[in-house]
């Protein structure tokens, strides 16, 4: 009944607490999503007060760990970002119940999405941010703003949840001559490869500077929304220009 | 800012856990709801865990304590009782999305409207579905339903506050991506120098080839939507690497 495979993958970044790690995975199966990813959590893995608060959800979903972002986010398309904080992105900004319309219309054209939360007090930093292609705003008061992580994963999950009750009466379109969006892996790579031919060329004028001009470049490869093909034509390009600096320079 | 006046009562019957009622109050204000009304609590009250896992929310908001659910709900007059088992009562049933456009309507009728969320384990009586007028159904995964207390408590809070938004939190919600698009002028510069440059690097492997390869260039270049700004950052990436390029053939 439940089609996980077109559900949001839902990434909790560098959690602290155990507790809030099992209440998100129990929010998550009570609505429908079952593809958890963990990225560093603070107390290691596995861990008692996640597997207990979680109420037995931990083993009936899939919930695996990773080291970095960038390997949770490897097969993922488009990443919302959840942030509190208004910063001067240039990113589309969503509301969950935009959201997951917007993640539903993805799945349908073989997108997959995720979902990031950040650390339970400080929340994603920039550089986490700079690898989401939109952020993700929770409605919340905003005399009393600071929610609960478990509670943001489980605003995300009943969105998702209302939405499906009302699948059977949405009309399917399909999508007109749609490329096949790049993954976030070949993405990372591309980006790899830019950085360090970039590298050769001076381009990050400090290492002062460094930080905040990756994190624009970044920022804008993601906002292109470029396919796969569109990957390989920007290898051919860096290719092309690198390869004879190269061999200009032998 | 926030009309409390309007907003529903949220009800706690018999709660066990004092960490769920802390949790319940800190999504409530989470979402702007602010009467919060407990029966009966298992372990009395006040009560240090609840306070604990409430974040600051008790302290800023009505909690008080009754002994029977009549009692809490003496000034209401239409009551949401939240059960997860369908019995067969004579009651309109309504989802969270449903119930909160319908409680917005009695308010602006005057009428107080209440949530009543049942113990822990056991949910709600038939006695306490009694003094309901309608059933609440919160849509959840029917493999895995038992939701926490505090969880079902914030999708009621959520939907308040997605509600509420247009009229409170508009001012909150930043603008879609308004980056200034770059002209077609500026687009053509760009892909002139692009293509020079990648032409000293035999990107255009035959001349046969060449029509076919810029279009696609051009094509994805346009598709990409890049801004001013995006155009100036592709001419520092094209700089950097043919100027390295150049500097090394001479």
């Amino acid at each position: 009944m439940i089609q996980t495979s077109k559900s949001p993958v839902i990434i909790l970044v560098r959690p602290q607490m155990g507790e809030n790690i099992g209440a998100a995975a129990r929010a998550m199966l009570n609505f429908g999503l079952t593809d958890l990813r963990i990225v560093a959590p603070r107390d290691g893995w596995p861990n008692q007060a996640a597997i207990d608060m979680a109420a037995g959800a931990l083993e009936r979903m899939e919930a695996r760990i990773f080291e970095t972002l960038p390997e949770a986010l490897a097969d993922c398309h488009y990443v919302y970002g959840t942030t509190a904080r208004m910063r001067d992105m240039a990113k589309p900004v969503f509301l969950p119940r935009q959201a997951i319309p917007d993640s539903r219309a993805r799945a349908q054209e073989a997108q997959k999405t995720a979902f990031v939360f950040g650390p339970e007090r400080a929340g994603l930093t920039n550089d986490d941010l700079s690898l989401c292609h939109a952020a993700l705003t929770i409605p919340v008061n905003p005399e009393f703003p600071s929610i609960n992580l478990a509670q943001a994963v489980l605003a995300v999950g009943y969105e998702w949840s209302c939405e499906t009750e009302s699948e059977n009466f949405k009309a399917f379109i399909p999508p007109q001559d749609v490329q096949a969006p790049a993954s976030h892996a070949q993405l990372e790579n591309l980006f790899s490869r830019l950085e360090s031919a970039l590298d050769q060329g001076a381009f990050f004028r400090s290492e002062d500077l460094r930080p905040t001009m990756r994190r624009s470049l970044r920022n804008m490869l993601l906002r292109m929304g470029l396919s796969a093909q569109d990957v390989q034509t920007f290898h051919g390009i860096i290719k092309a220009l690198a390869g004879v600096q190269k061999r200009g320079l032998e």
